[in-house]
Protein backbone atom coordinates (compact mmCIF):
# COMPACT_ATOMS: atom_id res chain seq x y z
CA UNK A 1 0.00 0.00 0.00
CA UNK A 2 0.93 3.74 -1.05
CA UNK A 3 2.61 5.47 1.96
CA UNK A 4 0.23 8.10 3.72
CA UNK A 5 0.15 10.54 6.69
CA UNK A 6 -3.03 9.45 7.19
CA UNK A 7 -2.09 5.77 8.05
CA UNK A 8 0.42 7.37 10.63
CA UNK A 9 -1.99 9.75 11.82
CA UNK A 10 -4.61 7.07 12.34
CA UNK A 11 -2.43 4.16 13.58
CA UNK A 12 -0.77 6.37 16.09
CA UNK A 13 -3.84 7.04 17.73
CA UNK A 14 -5.76 3.84 17.21
CA UNK A 15 -4.82 0.13 16.82
CA UNK A 16 -6.11 -0.99 13.50
CA UNK A 17 -5.37 -4.28 11.61
CA UNK A 18 -4.35 -4.29 8.20
CA UNK A 19 -7.92 -5.67 7.21
CA UNK A 20 -9.23 -2.87 9.19
CA UNK A 21 -7.28 -0.25 7.26
CA UNK A 22 -7.68 -1.71 3.51
CA UNK A 23 -11.89 -1.42 4.84
CA UNK A 24 -11.19 2.26 5.33
CA UNK A 25 -8.96 2.51 2.17
CA UNK A 26 -11.28 0.43 0.05
CA UNK A 27 -12.78 3.33 -1.66
CA UNK A 28 -11.10 6.06 -0.82
CA UNK A 29 -8.43 8.22 -3.50
CA UNK A 30 -6.23 10.31 -3.74
CA UNK A 31 -6.36 13.55 -5.60
CA UNK A 32 -3.75 15.67 -6.36
CA UNK A 33 -5.18 19.48 -6.82
CA UNK A 34 -2.97 22.97 -7.69
CA UNK A 35 -3.53 26.39 -5.73
CA UNK A 36 -6.91 27.82 -6.63
CA UNK A 37 -8.79 24.51 -7.64
CA UNK A 38 -12.05 23.34 -5.79
CA UNK A 39 -12.22 20.26 -4.24
CA UNK A 40 -16.17 21.24 -3.52
CA UNK A 41 -18.42 23.88 -4.27
CA UNK A 42 -21.26 25.29 -2.56
CA UNK A 43 -24.33 23.46 -3.98
CA UNK A 44 -22.48 20.14 -4.79
CA UNK A 45 -22.46 17.28 -2.41
CA UNK A 46 -19.65 15.19 -1.12
CA UNK A 47 -19.80 11.92 1.07
CA UNK A 48 -16.19 11.99 1.93
CA UNK A 49 -14.53 13.60 4.78
CA UNK A 50 -11.03 15.58 3.00
CA UNK A 51 -7.49 14.53 4.91
CA UNK A 52 -5.06 16.48 4.22
CA UNK A 53 -1.43 14.90 3.17
CA UNK A 54 0.30 17.78 1.77
CA UNK A 55 -0.89 21.58 1.00
CA UNK A 56 -3.98 23.83 2.31
CA UNK A 57 -7.12 24.41 1.80
CA UNK A 58 -9.74 26.47 2.63
CA UNK A 59 -13.62 26.22 3.35
CA UNK A 60 -15.44 29.29 3.14
CA UNK A 61 -19.02 30.53 2.97
CA UNK A 62 -19.78 33.28 0.48
CA UNK A 63 -22.88 35.58 0.91
CA UNK A 64 -25.59 37.23 -0.90
CA UNK A 65 -23.11 40.26 -1.72
CA UNK A 66 -20.53 38.05 -2.98
CA UNK A 67 -17.95 38.41 0.42
CA UNK A 68 -16.04 35.22 1.01
CA UNK A 69 -15.94 34.49 4.94
CA UNK A 70 -13.67 31.83 6.04
CA UNK A 71 -14.80 29.27 7.94
CA UNK A 72 -11.90 26.69 8.53
CA UNK A 73 -8.33 26.15 7.37
CA UNK A 74 -6.51 22.74 7.11
CA UNK A 75 -2.73 22.23 6.19
CA UNK A 76 -1.44 18.45 6.43
CA UNK A 77 -2.76 16.32 8.93
CA UNK A 78 -6.07 17.86 9.24
CA UNK A 79 -9.15 17.20 8.39
CA UNK A 80 -11.92 19.23 6.13
CA UNK A 81 -15.32 17.17 6.53
CA UNK A 82 -18.25 19.26 4.86
CA UNK A 83 -20.54 18.88 7.40
CA UNK A 84 -24.05 19.73 5.33
CA UNK A 85 -23.12 16.79 2.55
CA UNK A 86 -21.12 14.18 5.03
CA UNK A 87 -23.36 14.24 7.73
CA UNK A 88 -26.74 15.68 6.01
CA UNK A 89 -26.60 14.41 2.51
CA UNK A 90 -27.77 18.22 1.63
CA UNK A 91 -25.95 20.48 -0.88
CA UNK A 92 -22.93 22.45 0.73
CA UNK A 93 -23.09 25.67 1.68
CA UNK A 94 -19.57 26.29 1.32
CA UNK A 95 -16.75 25.92 -0.69
CA UNK A 96 -13.52 24.10 -0.02
CA UNK A 97 -10.56 25.53 -2.26
CA UNK A 98 -6.95 24.30 -2.48
CA UNK A 99 -4.83 27.47 -1.80
CA UNK A 100 -1.50 25.40 -2.27
CA UNK A 101 -0.78 22.67 -4.18
CA UNK A 102 -2.57 20.28 -2.63
CA UNK A 103 -2.94 16.15 -2.30
CA UNK A 104 -6.00 15.05 -0.14
CA UNK A 105 -7.30 11.64 0.58
CA UNK A 106 -11.01 11.27 0.01
CA UNK A 107 -12.16 8.66 3.14
CA UNK A 108 -15.41 7.29 1.93
CA UNK A 109 -17.86 8.31 4.87
CA UNK A 110 -19.54 4.96 3.90
CA UNK A 111 -16.50 2.91 5.11
CA UNK A 112 -16.01 5.33 8.06
CA UNK A 113 -19.46 4.51 9.01
CA UNK A 114 -18.87 0.61 8.59
CA UNK A 115 -15.21 0.65 10.66
CA UNK A 116 -16.81 2.30 13.29
CA UNK A 117 -19.14 -0.59 13.66
CA UNK A 118 -16.61 -2.92 14.04
CA UNK A 119 -13.67 -1.01 16.00
CA UNK A 120 -14.93 0.66 19.38
CA UNK A 121 -11.48 2.07 19.27
CA UNK A 122 -12.10 3.74 15.88
CA UNK A 123 -15.26 5.10 16.86
CA UNK A 124 -14.24 6.67 20.02
CA UNK A 125 -11.21 8.50 18.50
CA UNK A 126 -13.89 9.89 15.72
CA UNK A 127 -16.31 10.63 18.26
CA UNK A 128 -13.21 12.45 19.80
CA UNK A 129 -12.03 14.54 16.72
CA UNK A 130 -15.66 15.39 16.67
CA UNK A 131 -15.87 16.65 20.17
CA UNK A 132 -12.73 18.51 19.63
CA UNK A 133 -14.22 20.00 16.19
CA UNK A 134 -17.30 21.21 18.87
CA UNK A 135 -14.79 22.78 21.43
CA UNK A 136 -13.09 24.34 18.65
CA UNK A 137 -16.24 25.93 17.15
CA UNK A 138 -17.47 27.26 20.14
CA UNK A 139 -13.99 29.05 21.65
CA UNK A 140 -14.49 30.91 18.11
CA UNK A 141 -17.78 32.05 18.64
CA UNK A 142 -17.13 33.10 21.86
CA UNK A 143 -13.82 34.69 20.83
CA UNK A 144 -15.68 36.18 17.26
CA UNK A 145 -18.23 37.79 20.25
CA UNK A 146 -15.78 38.79 23.16
CA UNK A 147 -12.19 39.51 22.00
CA UNK A 148 -11.06 42.21 20.03
CA UNK A 149 -9.38 41.76 16.75
CA UNK A 150 -6.07 42.14 18.27
CA UNK A 151 -6.60 39.82 20.82
CA UNK A 152 -7.98 37.68 18.53
CA UNK A 153 -5.50 38.10 16.21
CA UNK A 154 -2.73 37.13 18.91
CA UNK A 155 -4.75 33.78 19.56
CA UNK A 156 -4.60 32.83 15.98
CA UNK A 157 -0.45 33.28 16.35
CA UNK A 158 -0.62 31.12 19.28
CA UNK A 159 -2.06 28.39 18.45
CA UNK A 160 -1.27 28.17 14.67
CA UNK A 161 1.72 29.20 14.20
CA UNK A 162 2.73 27.11 11.18
CA UNK A 163 -0.44 28.68 9.26
CA UNK A 164 1.20 32.32 9.41
CA UNK A 165 3.42 32.34 6.55
CA UNK A 166 1.42 29.94 4.42
CA UNK A 167 -1.75 31.46 4.75
CA UNK A 168 -2.40 34.77 2.69
CA UNK A 169 -3.42 37.67 4.97
CA UNK A 170 -6.50 38.03 3.59
CA UNK A 171 -7.72 34.89 4.41
CA UNK A 172 -6.59 35.32 7.73
CA UNK A 173 -8.72 38.28 8.34
CA UNK A 174 -11.22 36.44 6.98
CA UNK A 175 -11.35 34.08 9.28
CA UNK A 176 -10.96 36.45 12.11
CA UNK A 177 -13.46 38.49 10.80
CA UNK A 178 -12.38 41.82 10.45
CA UNK A 179 -11.13 43.78 7.76
CA UNK A 180 -7.57 43.19 5.77
CA UNK A 181 -6.69 47.07 6.91
CA UNK A 182 -7.86 46.39 10.35
CA UNK A 183 -5.06 43.24 10.30
CA UNK A 184 -2.18 45.07 8.36
CA UNK A 185 -2.96 47.79 10.99
CA UNK A 186 -2.74 44.99 14.44
CA UNK A 187 0.51 43.59 13.20
CA UNK A 188 2.38 46.99 12.33
CA UNK A 189 1.15 47.52 15.98
CA UNK A 190 2.49 44.34 17.18
CA UNK A 191 5.95 44.63 15.23
CA UNK A 192 6.37 48.00 16.64
CA UNK A 193 5.26 46.93 20.10
CA UNK A 194 7.91 44.41 19.86
CA UNK A 195 10.80 46.47 18.40
CA UNK A 196 10.04 48.48 22.08
CA UNK A 197 10.54 45.73 24.00
CA UNK B 1 -41.19 5.56 36.47
CA UNK B 2 -42.07 9.38 37.04
CA UNK B 3 -43.16 10.24 33.38
CA UNK B 4 -40.24 12.18 31.67
CA UNK B 5 -40.18 14.83 28.33
CA UNK B 6 -37.16 13.44 27.71
CA UNK B 7 -38.31 9.78 27.54
CA UNK B 8 -41.43 10.72 24.75
CA UNK B 9 -38.31 13.16 22.58
CA UNK B 10 -35.49 9.55 23.39
CA UNK B 11 -38.64 7.18 22.17
CA UNK B 12 -40.19 9.08 19.46
CA UNK B 13 -36.75 9.24 17.55
CA UNK B 14 -35.10 5.78 18.85
CA UNK B 15 -36.69 2.41 19.76
CA UNK B 16 -35.46 1.74 23.02
CA UNK B 17 -36.22 -1.51 25.25
CA UNK B 18 -37.53 -0.78 28.76
CA UNK B 19 -34.40 -2.35 30.32
CA UNK B 20 -32.10 -0.09 28.24
CA UNK B 21 -34.27 3.09 29.32
CA UNK B 22 -33.94 1.98 33.11
CA UNK B 23 -29.76 1.79 32.04
CA UNK B 24 -29.90 5.58 31.14
CA UNK B 25 -31.78 6.55 33.92
CA UNK B 26 -29.66 4.53 36.43
CA UNK B 27 -27.39 7.59 37.62
CA UNK B 28 -29.76 10.34 36.11
CA UNK B 29 -31.20 12.83 38.45
CA UNK B 30 -33.95 15.45 38.73
CA UNK B 31 -33.14 19.34 39.72
CA UNK B 32 -35.14 22.11 39.97
CA UNK B 33 -33.78 25.18 40.22
CA UNK B 34 -34.98 28.36 40.75
CA UNK B 35 -34.92 31.44 37.89
CA UNK B 36 -31.29 32.93 38.25
CA UNK B 37 -29.64 29.34 39.78
CA UNK B 38 -26.29 28.27 38.30
CA UNK B 39 -26.32 24.73 36.96
CA UNK B 40 -22.88 25.08 36.67
CA UNK B 41 -20.15 27.50 36.84
CA UNK B 42 -17.13 28.54 35.16
CA UNK B 43 -14.54 26.03 36.41
CA UNK B 44 -16.29 23.25 37.82
CA UNK B 45 -16.89 20.28 36.25
CA UNK B 46 -19.99 17.67 35.40
CA UNK B 47 -19.46 14.43 33.75
CA UNK B 48 -23.85 14.99 32.55
CA UNK B 49 -25.66 16.56 30.06
CA UNK B 50 -28.52 18.31 30.73
CA UNK B 51 -32.43 18.07 29.67
CA UNK B 52 -34.57 20.64 30.05
CA UNK B 53 -37.70 19.16 31.38
CA UNK B 54 -38.98 22.37 31.55
CA UNK B 55 -38.29 26.40 31.36
CA UNK B 56 -35.27 28.03 29.88
CA UNK B 57 -31.42 27.93 30.85
CA UNK B 58 -28.75 30.13 29.05
CA UNK B 59 -24.81 29.24 28.44
CA UNK B 60 -22.84 32.08 28.36
CA UNK B 61 -18.85 33.22 29.01
CA UNK B 62 -17.90 35.69 31.27
CA UNK B 63 -14.66 37.82 29.69
CA UNK B 64 -11.67 39.41 31.18
CA UNK B 65 -13.67 43.05 32.03
CA UNK B 66 -16.87 40.92 33.38
CA UNK B 67 -18.92 41.33 30.57
CA UNK B 68 -21.13 38.08 29.24
CA UNK B 69 -21.29 36.09 26.13
CA UNK B 70 -24.10 34.10 25.38
CA UNK B 71 -23.40 30.86 23.67
CA UNK B 72 -26.70 29.02 23.51
CA UNK B 73 -29.93 28.90 24.92
CA UNK B 74 -32.16 25.61 25.98
CA UNK B 75 -35.65 25.25 26.42
CA UNK B 76 -37.36 22.35 27.17
CA UNK B 77 -37.21 19.35 25.02
CA UNK B 78 -33.21 20.79 24.28
CA UNK B 79 -30.52 19.85 25.39
CA UNK B 80 -27.48 21.79 26.81
CA UNK B 81 -24.12 19.73 27.30
CA UNK B 82 -21.00 21.47 28.84
CA UNK B 83 -18.23 20.29 26.02
CA UNK B 84 -15.21 21.05 28.22
CA UNK B 85 -16.43 18.88 30.96
CA UNK B 86 -18.05 16.27 29.20
CA UNK B 87 -16.27 15.41 26.70
CA UNK B 88 -12.74 16.84 28.01
CA UNK B 89 -12.90 16.43 31.28
CA UNK B 90 -11.46 19.61 31.40
CA UNK B 91 -13.20 22.39 33.90
CA UNK B 92 -16.24 24.37 32.49
CA UNK B 93 -15.10 27.79 30.67
CA UNK B 94 -19.14 28.72 30.44
CA UNK B 95 -21.42 29.13 32.88
CA UNK B 96 -24.88 27.61 32.96
CA UNK B 97 -27.68 29.65 34.49
CA UNK B 98 -31.45 29.03 34.61
CA UNK B 99 -33.52 32.03 33.39
CA UNK B 100 -36.77 30.86 34.05
CA UNK B 101 -37.79 28.28 36.74
CA UNK B 102 -36.73 24.96 35.21
CA UNK B 103 -36.63 21.34 35.93
CA UNK B 104 -33.84 19.24 34.14
CA UNK B 105 -32.69 15.77 34.24
CA UNK B 106 -28.82 15.20 34.70
CA UNK B 107 -28.31 12.63 31.98
CA UNK B 108 -25.05 10.69 33.18
CA UNK B 109 -22.70 10.71 30.30
CA UNK B 110 -21.60 7.25 31.42
CA UNK B 111 -24.79 5.40 31.06
CA UNK B 112 -24.95 7.37 27.80
CA UNK B 113 -21.66 5.93 26.63
CA UNK B 114 -22.54 2.60 27.61
CA UNK B 115 -26.05 2.29 26.04
CA UNK B 116 -24.33 3.82 22.90
CA UNK B 117 -22.04 0.56 22.78
CA UNK B 118 -25.27 -1.51 23.48
CA UNK B 119 -27.43 0.35 20.74
CA UNK B 120 -26.54 1.17 17.06
CA UNK B 121 -29.62 2.87 17.15
CA UNK B 122 -29.13 5.08 20.39
CA UNK B 123 -25.38 5.76 19.32
CA UNK B 124 -26.69 7.03 15.77
CA UNK B 125 -29.20 9.21 16.88
CA UNK B 126 -26.49 10.46 19.16
CA UNK B 127 -24.49 11.35 16.64
CA UNK B 128 -27.15 13.40 14.64
CA UNK B 129 -27.72 15.26 17.62
CA UNK B 130 -23.84 15.65 17.95
CA UNK B 131 -24.07 17.00 14.02
CA UNK B 132 -26.90 18.98 14.09
CA UNK B 133 -25.32 20.88 16.84
CA UNK B 134 -21.80 21.23 14.78
CA UNK B 135 -23.95 22.57 11.98
CA UNK B 136 -25.60 25.08 13.69
CA UNK B 137 -22.48 26.20 15.24
CA UNK B 138 -20.83 26.43 11.80
CA UNK B 139 -23.94 28.42 10.91
CA UNK B 140 -23.41 30.98 14.26
CA UNK B 141 -19.95 31.65 12.89
CA UNK B 142 -21.04 32.47 9.30
CA UNK B 143 -23.81 34.42 10.78
CA UNK B 144 -21.43 36.28 12.75
CA UNK B 145 -19.07 36.78 10.15
CA UNK B 146 -21.30 38.20 7.25
CA UNK B 147 -24.34 39.01 8.74
CA UNK B 148 -25.49 42.64 9.49
CA UNK B 149 -26.98 42.91 12.92
CA UNK B 150 -30.81 43.51 11.18
CA UNK B 151 -30.52 40.09 9.41
CA UNK B 152 -29.10 38.18 12.35
CA UNK B 153 -32.43 39.28 14.35
CA UNK B 154 -34.79 38.31 12.06
CA UNK B 155 -32.56 35.05 11.11
CA UNK B 156 -32.73 34.78 14.80
CA UNK B 157 -36.75 35.59 15.33
CA UNK B 158 -37.70 32.84 12.10
CA UNK B 159 -35.39 29.82 13.83
CA UNK B 160 -36.58 30.40 17.42
CA UNK B 161 -40.22 32.42 17.68
CA UNK B 162 -41.00 30.63 20.55
CA UNK B 163 -38.20 32.52 22.52
CA UNK B 164 -38.71 35.79 21.77
CA UNK B 165 -41.24 36.22 24.04
CA UNK B 166 -39.39 34.36 26.76
CA UNK B 167 -36.01 35.38 26.83
CA UNK B 168 -34.62 38.76 27.69
CA UNK B 169 -33.97 41.14 25.46
CA UNK B 170 -30.24 41.94 26.33
CA UNK B 171 -29.30 38.09 26.45
CA UNK B 172 -30.87 37.82 22.78
CA UNK B 173 -28.57 41.22 22.00
CA UNK B 174 -25.42 38.98 23.88
CA UNK B 175 -26.56 35.82 21.87
CA UNK B 176 -26.44 37.86 18.00
CA UNK B 177 -23.09 39.84 19.03
CA UNK B 178 -24.40 43.08 19.38
CA UNK B 179 -25.38 45.99 22.23
CA UNK B 180 -28.71 46.01 23.52
CA UNK B 181 -28.94 49.53 22.34
CA UNK B 182 -28.52 48.21 18.88
CA UNK B 183 -31.27 45.81 19.74
CA UNK B 184 -33.77 47.68 20.29
CA UNK B 185 -32.93 50.34 17.22
CA UNK B 186 -33.06 47.54 15.40
CA UNK B 187 -36.83 46.16 16.82
CA UNK B 188 -38.30 49.41 16.64
CA UNK B 189 -37.38 49.99 12.67
CA UNK B 190 -38.64 46.25 12.38
CA UNK B 191 -42.49 47.29 14.07
CA UNK B 192 -42.38 50.79 12.03
CA UNK B 193 -41.51 48.71 8.66
CA UNK B 194 -44.55 46.12 9.49
CA UNK B 195 -46.72 48.96 10.09
CA UNK B 196 -45.65 51.04 6.60
CA UNK B 197 -46.99 47.82 5.15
Amino acid sequence: MEKFLFTDFLLSNVPLTEVQLRMLFQKSRVLKVDKGEMLLSAGDTCKHRFFIEKGAVREFYVDEHGKEHLLVFAVEGWFVVNVDSVFFDQPSRYFIQAIEPTKVLLIDEEQVQALSLQSPEFDRFNKQLIYEHIQHLQHRITSLQSDGAEIRYQHFIKAYPELLLRIPQAYIASYLGITPESLSRIRRQLVQQARQK
